[in-house]
């Protein structure tokens, strides 16, 4: 039962020798949804041994080139190898219109379709959900229409603690309806309250990805108690005018929304290329918001299994 | 007086863990010559310690994906650093209207001038000149239209032997003459022959850029003693009629075209992801023609000094 968050890529537009350009993958229960998809994301993906194949859906937050130049070579790589099943992208309605340009001319034909989830920046709303995931989106504040996105685990079922089943005698019909927490009533008519039979739940776990934005107190509602909160870090504090100016955050702004979140834990990134260091961003944000990591490519962050308290 | 080829990328369509897609980079006495442009490029460009500002020239062979992919990326950079001096890109006239087309939906307005000089693929003629180096276009036989670039030196000069001026009493007027090979004739008349004044000038050195391509002899008079040639061998010969099929070559292809041309060093290059080693692919060119290289994502090659005979 995996939930694990690969960084691929933690630069902001301009590329560096050692932060590739946006984009991650989060893994739930083996469903690998891609997050952005800055130039060089299939190179990553293959770095990082994730399989194309596993790759079925992808969310964009925004058309800004580092966040969306990936797209040509993985579509392009994804149709040289003939891959037939479908492909989802959720994005703003005008990727659409621009990718269709671009793969008329460099594809010509593709190998599986390609299916077209238009996305409202400015809503909060669910956009995708299956037995696993439910993702919704977290308007953000840019220079462009962008939103974030967060990924909730389904709510899981109550255990059924060891031999439970012989010893109460329990029929197959009624499992369900006890793992979903339901008392067990035996043919005598004894009820066997739900805790002797079961342990409680695991947590739902939960990811935010927030970027790019400027400081936006509207998000903290959206993504109460997240597990992990990734928010931007474009800037040190004292860029606090930049930031400002360009639409991005600060290491201060980022720890200051994770601290009225009560995230589990904030990863920073999206560092600017004149960073060649981001440790004193990581320590500004600290000194808010302690359980702060620095994002790196190839990074991995997973939320631990860890049962409701009854 | 460098000539120093830098492997950017040497992977065929579809990049691997090891190998980024095709871009070179050749330096002609520190000026830099980017050769295609594959996604990623701009990061091999940083990881290199190549600097932005140095590339002025691009050289594009065709209007394939993995060889082009990388431009949008690497503009957006050069705008987001505000660029100020010339990009020249030499490709087929059709990049220029799609790159218009990327440009405006990405950049707006960029702060540097783009020039394009479009070159016709299926002629062998002078693309380019200054008083270093003259390249020129080599016409090749693939899917698309397609060429090579021959990277000529200009001939060098031949340079005084140690302390000839003062000996000899040489006026500095007539030094230029002697170094382009002139005798000398002194005061009272007497001819002091060049070979007494002068070291032979070094010989011209040469890179020739094959790809993508199928086998074709057609290119060897133009490449004819080049220093380096670099050659794509997509495939092992075994796979003979996939090359074919494809307009790609295979091992043996490209070393009977490095025999043939009697070119100084072969440098393969352009494998399929499919190889996990390209050695035995290497070996088997060798068997042919000794002196080939395998390119690696990193692979400096550069061409020694020499002097002509006199």
């Amino acid at each position: 039962m995996t939930f694990e968050l690969t960084i691929l890529g933690s630069s902001s537009a301009i590329p560096t020798s050692k932060r590739n350009l946006t984009a991650h993958v989060l893994n739930v229960h083996e469903r690998f949804f891609l997050i952005d998809c800055g130039e060089g994301t299939q190179i990553q993906i293959r770095k990082n041994k994730i399989k194309f194949g596993k790759i079925n859906h992808i969310f964009i937050s925004h058309l800004h080139g580092d966040h969306i130049f990936g797209l040509f070579g993985l579509i392009s790589t994804f149709n040289l190898l003939n891959r037939d099943k479908d492909l989802h992208i959720y994005a703003h309605p005008e990727l659409e219109k621009f990718l269709a340009h671009h793969i008329e001319y460099f594809e010509k034909t593709l190998s599986f379709n390609l299916i077209y989830h238009h996305i409202k920046p400015k809503v909060n709303e669910v956009i995708y959900e299956d037995d696993k995931v439910t993702i919704e989106t977290i308007p953000l504040k840019h220079r462009v229409p962008t939103c974030g996105f967060k990924f909730t685990e389904k709510p899981h079922l109550f255990n059924l603690k060891k031999n439970v089943v012989q010893t109460y005698q329990i029929p197959i019909s009624k499992i369900q309806s006890i793992k979903e927490g339901a008392d067990f009533i035996n043919e005598e008519g004894e009820v066997i309250p739900n805790h002797k039979l079961t342990l409680p739940p695991y947590k739902s776990r939960s990811y935010a990805y927030c970027t790019d934005t400027a400081y936006s107190e509207k998000i903290v509602p959206i993504i109460q108690n997240v597990d992990l909160l990734f928010h931007e870090a474009t800037f040190a504090k004292n860029m606090k005018d930049q930031a400002k100016k360009t639409f991005h955050s600060t290491s201060e702004d980022a720890a200051n929304i994770a601290q009225q979140a009560n995230a589990g834990k904030l990863i920073l990134g999206h560092f600017s290329a004149r960073y060649k260091d981001a440790q004193p961003i990581v320590n500004e944000a600290r000194s808010i918001f302690e359980q702060t990591s620095e994002a790196e490519d190839g990074n991995k962050y997973s939320v631990d299994l860890e049962r409701e308290k009854r």
